[in-house]
């Protein structure tokens, strides 16, 4: 199935696409679909999910450690992008005034179904809603300048989730690319994670409680670089979909829109 | 005044404690207080507010900077907690398995009022709802491993906050300390910040956007150190209160909980 959350005529709601066509969902993912429906087209695709927190996991491929010049981690290394980073497929990525490179970073996003907490990797399958698309946007310079990573993965805009939430998928082994416009720059396969998903989310479930819609980055594999003011970068993994945003200026430093439709 | 959530034999709500009664806010902190009230010892003090997200800042003082060997930054060094580590005034801090030494660090909390974004330092405290005591607790054992501090102050139970949020405060020259077990560790001013409320308020406004009843930790001062089952710690910050926990061990570790009592 192919869940998330839409706007129509009627207001938000969530919903599940089949092929042309989307199904209310009146009582959440995990309720049954209703007989109505509404053309896709005929309404606003929203970021899939509504997280209370997203939980990055950083140096997780070994291509993109040794890119970094690091060392891959002995336990998984974490951090916290705010849930006022999101934003749907199709929409805008700011860039910051603050900021003078700013990078795309291709990963496949876990979204949690169900409250978790020290959950055995065994059982994390039971406690995932299904998968989707993300880009870990990150303003390289203020990581460096930082140490400590949060600032600059933060800024509003910088977390593209989508298109759709995608069920009853096993997530080990999902090609997962990444294009800058329409040119590959990363190519993996989720095989390559070094901590695999449901390790992962054993983990992270040992320290915080999930909740439902909760979302984990997985992390990105090697080929990270940056972007510029109207480029369009489209991550791509298999059997998920194409996320794909555009760039543009800080509205104190716009430029014209019509360049970027 | 003072605010927070309470919960009674009606359920959850928002509240303004006058004297030794809580009048309900049925239309939020900003509301007109109903006429009825309960009594305050009738009902249980939860967490004062309910924040999306909890932006924390550290190395904000001189003396703590020290203390860690680190430089004071240049700009303010961000950091997140997730909302499952909030916990209110008497409740427990459960002492991770994972960690091998768990620290207190007293923190004044900036509670969000109005949604804000790139919002001037001038003008800040029109942002603001209110002030409350906050303990950023720490495992320095993984903070140090990871590098990145997100792991080791993202516990379920690491933020205590509370007990209430008091509005009207001149938040620039508070005494806060903090007491294990009745014994003072800490003790400075907020006028010792390096980067002040309202300055903090403008730069992570700069980045994010900050939503009501989100949270700000200015940063802990010098004294830092370590907790240990069965020990009660206590934030005190002129004009906010008395902010009291204790360490219990997780459960799959548990001593008698009489211990604690």
């Amino acid at each position: 199935m192919r869940l998330g959350y839409f706007k129509g005529p009627d207001g938000v709601f969530p919903g599940v696409v089949r092929g042309k066509a989307v199904h209310p969902l009146p009582d959440g993912f995990y309720g049954t679909p209703a007989a109505r429906s509404y053309a896709l087209d005929s309404l606003k695709v929203l970021a899939p999910c509504r997280p209370s927190k997203i939980i990055c996991v950083g140096l997780n491929y070994h291509d993109h450690v040794a890119e970094l010049g690091s060392l891959p981690p002995e336990d998984p290394v974490l951090f916290i992008k705010p849930s006022t980073t999101v934003i749907a497929a199709g929409e805008a990525i700011v860039y910051p005034g603050m900021a003078s490179r700013v990078d795309y970073e291709a990963e496949m996003a876990v979204v949690v179904g169900r409250t978790a907490r020290k959950v055995d990797a065994g059982a994390a399958a039971d406690y995932i809603l299904g998968y989707t698309a993300a880009n870990d946007i990150t303003a390289r310079d203020l990581q460096k300048k930082d140490g400590q990573w949060t600032r600059a993965k933060s800024f509003d805009t910088f977390c593209p989730l989508g298109p759709y939430i995608v069920t009853g998928l096993d997530p080990r082994d999902r090609r997962i690319s990444l294009y800058v416009n329409g040119e590959r720059r990363q190519h993996s396969s989720t095989k390559h994670l070094i901590f695999d998903v449901y390790t992962l989310f054993s983990f992270i479930s040992q320290i915080m409680t999930l909740n439902p819609e909760d979302v984990i980055l997985t992390g990105t594999p090697g080929g990270v670089g940056p972007l510029k003011l109207g480029d369009t970068v489209t991550v791509e993994i298999q059997g998920i979909g194409r996320l794909k945003n555009y760039i543009v200026a800080e509205v104190d430093k716009s430029i014209p829109s019509a360049k970027f439709c």
